[in-house]
This record gives C-alpha cells, sequence and structure tokens, in this order.
C-alpha cells in the first residue's frame, strides 16, 4: 500500500524530473520546484534534504520509470530480435512521451565534466542499460537468430548511437523524418547481425 | 591586421566556450567569465552587451574552431571516401581535444527545449554541418565509390549518431574503447555504402 506521503513525494519527483529535462538538473533549484508544484520550500525539503539529494532521487524515479515503460513491457516480447525491437521502440516512445525528451541523454551530456555522486549514479543507470542491450543481443546469437561473430557491445553501441540521433533530429532539428531515419538505421543494424 | 581589442575578444570567447561546454550556456554568467578570465564585469560587458549576446558569441566562436580545425582541413583530404574519413577523425579529435568535449553537442541537448534565438542559431549550426556531411557523401556517389543508391542523408544520420555515442562513451562512461567502438561502426557504415 502506498501512503498520502509516498504518492506527494512520487508526484512532486514526476514534475521534479520532468523540470529537469527542460533546464537541466544544475540548474534545477529548490526555488523552481516549489512554485511548479505550488508547495512550499521547508515542504520540499522534508522530501528532499539538499539539493544533491534531490537531484539523486529525479535519477532514481528516472530509472524506475524507464524500467517500467521500456524495459519490463520489452521483456514481456519475444525472446530475441522481437525483443531487441521492443526495446528500441519502447525507447523512442519513451523519448517522444517526455517532456524535455529523455532525462537520462539531458543529464549525461550535463554532468559528463561534473565530478560527484549525481554523475556516478548516472554512469551506473547508463552502463546498466548498455548491457541489457547486449544481454538481449546475446539472447538473439542464443535463439540463433543473430550470427555467433556478433558482438553484442558493438551492436549496443551502434542501437544507442541511432537513439541519440533520433533525439537530436527529433528535438533541436524538429526534422520530420527523425523517426524514419532511426527505424531505416536500426532494420539495417539488425539486417547486418542475422 | 588582428587588433589588441579583437585578440582580447578573442581569448575571452575561447575560455567562455570551454566554460560552456563544463557548465552550459545557460548556466554560465558573466561573473563566472569574469573569474576565469581575471576581468571586471564591466569590461566584460564592453565586449557582450547581454548573457545572450554572449552567447551567441560562443556558438559563433565554436563554429569558427569547428571549421578551422574539422572541415577546413578535411576538404584537403581528396575527394571521395578519403575526405568522409578525414571528417569523421578530425571530429573525434575535436571532442578528445576539448575540455567539456564537443560545444555543439552540449549546448544541443541542453537548449533543444529552450526557445529564442540562441536555439535558433545553433540548430542553423547544427543543420550546416549535417549538410556538410551530406554533401561529402554524394561526391563520393559521383566519383563512383559510393553506391549510388546510397542515401546521403541518411548516412549523415547514422554517422552523427556514432559520433554522439562515442561523447556518451568517451565522456561520461569513460570507456577505455570508446574510439575504436566508433571506428568499428564508421567503417562498418562506409563498407556498407560502397
Amino acid at each position: 500500500m502506498v501512503s498520502k506521503g509516498e504518492e506527494t513525494r512520487e508526484r512532486i519527483l514526476d514534475r521534479a524530473m520532468a523540470l529537469a529535462s527542460v533546464v537541466g538538473l544544475e540548474r534545477l533549484t529548490i526555488g523552481d520546484l516549489a512554485r511548479e508544484t505550488g508547495m512550499s520550500k521547508s515542504g520540499l525539503f522534508a522530501h528532499f534534504a539538499s539539493k544533491e539529494d534531490l537531484q539523486l532521487k529525479i535519477l532514481e524515479t528516472a530509472r524506475e520509470r524507464f524500467i517500467r515503460d521500456v524495459f519490463a513491457p520489452a521483456l514481456r516480447a519475444t525472446r530475441g530480435e522481437g525483443r531487441i525491437r521492443a526495446l528500441f521502440e519502447r525507447w523512442l516512445a519513451w523519448e517522444r512521451g517526455r517532456v524535455g525528451g529523455c532525462p537520462f541523454v539531458e543529464a549525461s551530456y550535463e554532468l559528463d565534466d561534473r565530478p560527484g555522486p549525481v554523475r556516478d549514479a548516472l554512469a551506473v543507470a547508463q552502463g546498466e542499460w548498455v548491457d541489457a542491450l547486449a544481454k538481449a543481443v546475446e539472447i538473439a546469437m542464443d535463439e540463433g537468430q543473430f550470427r555467433g561473430d556478433v558482438d553484442p557491445r558493438q551492436f549496443a553501441y551502434e542501437m544507442y548511437g541511432i537513439f541519440l540521433a533520433y533525439h537530436l533530429y527529433h528535438r533541436l532539428l524538429e526534422a520530420e523524418d527523425a523517426a524514419d531515419r532511426a527505424r531505416a538505421a536500426f532494420d539495417q543494424l539488425v539486417s547486418a547481425s542475422r
């Protein structure tokens, strides 16, 4: 059972995550969040001890949402190529469906040169995602759908690149064919692995 | 001939560009830049009328440096595949050689949801670079090195994705094989176009 306090905290974190995707994790202040949620700063400090604590909890929330919306549903797809395709499509939908785009991507380029616990937590989360992609490729190899000489980590690297270009073309360049380009690149990557 | 004032302005802009790549264009203040350069804030306001003016001039400086260090030298390489390879290698070196990585990449994910003249200038610069990559692919097709059914804009999209993944793997994940992965993906893209 979810308590009322827990519910409030979740609601705040969803708003904070959206705000951070637009203004950046570093620029987001407790004051901004107070304005955005209509809560008092002292009320927010009851939930988050410091700005760093807030940043870490935003990342943890993003991770939970990502698992709920992208990873877990894709695990229900057939093992192998079907699952990799589900991971890819849900990843694109995750970017499209969020104000500000993918919070991990925004944070990655923002924090890459800013050492500390937030950057560390982000690198761990990104590393886990790369591992999950590589694992899905290994399964497609085990199932005999992908060739035995495919490098799962190289596949994950290229798949990530296709997603990052999609994010750039979609958000900054506002290219109408961003999703078509992403899918064409991904299909090519999958075909070359069969 | 470059005047003393012009020289000072260039020196400030180089520092500002490096600082913006680390903290972000939006978080960079005239006060930060004063501390970084040892100049007074009023001295800086003589060069930059506003924060937005500073941001625009940082982007323009980044564009000049990019042309000088990446684009112009690659134009001296042989037309066709040799030039595309030179563009790619110099692009990787541009990322590696800069405190904070590529200022365009950092700014793109930072500003994509922040409408205004700075975002517009950035989108124009990024669009020009995508055009230049596609143009280099067209030349390789004209030279008969790439197949006639290659889509130059799809090639540019995928090449950009490989670069973005390199930036992420190198800066955030600190992957030692980031450059090897990037080159393997790029070689694959080139081979598939021959």
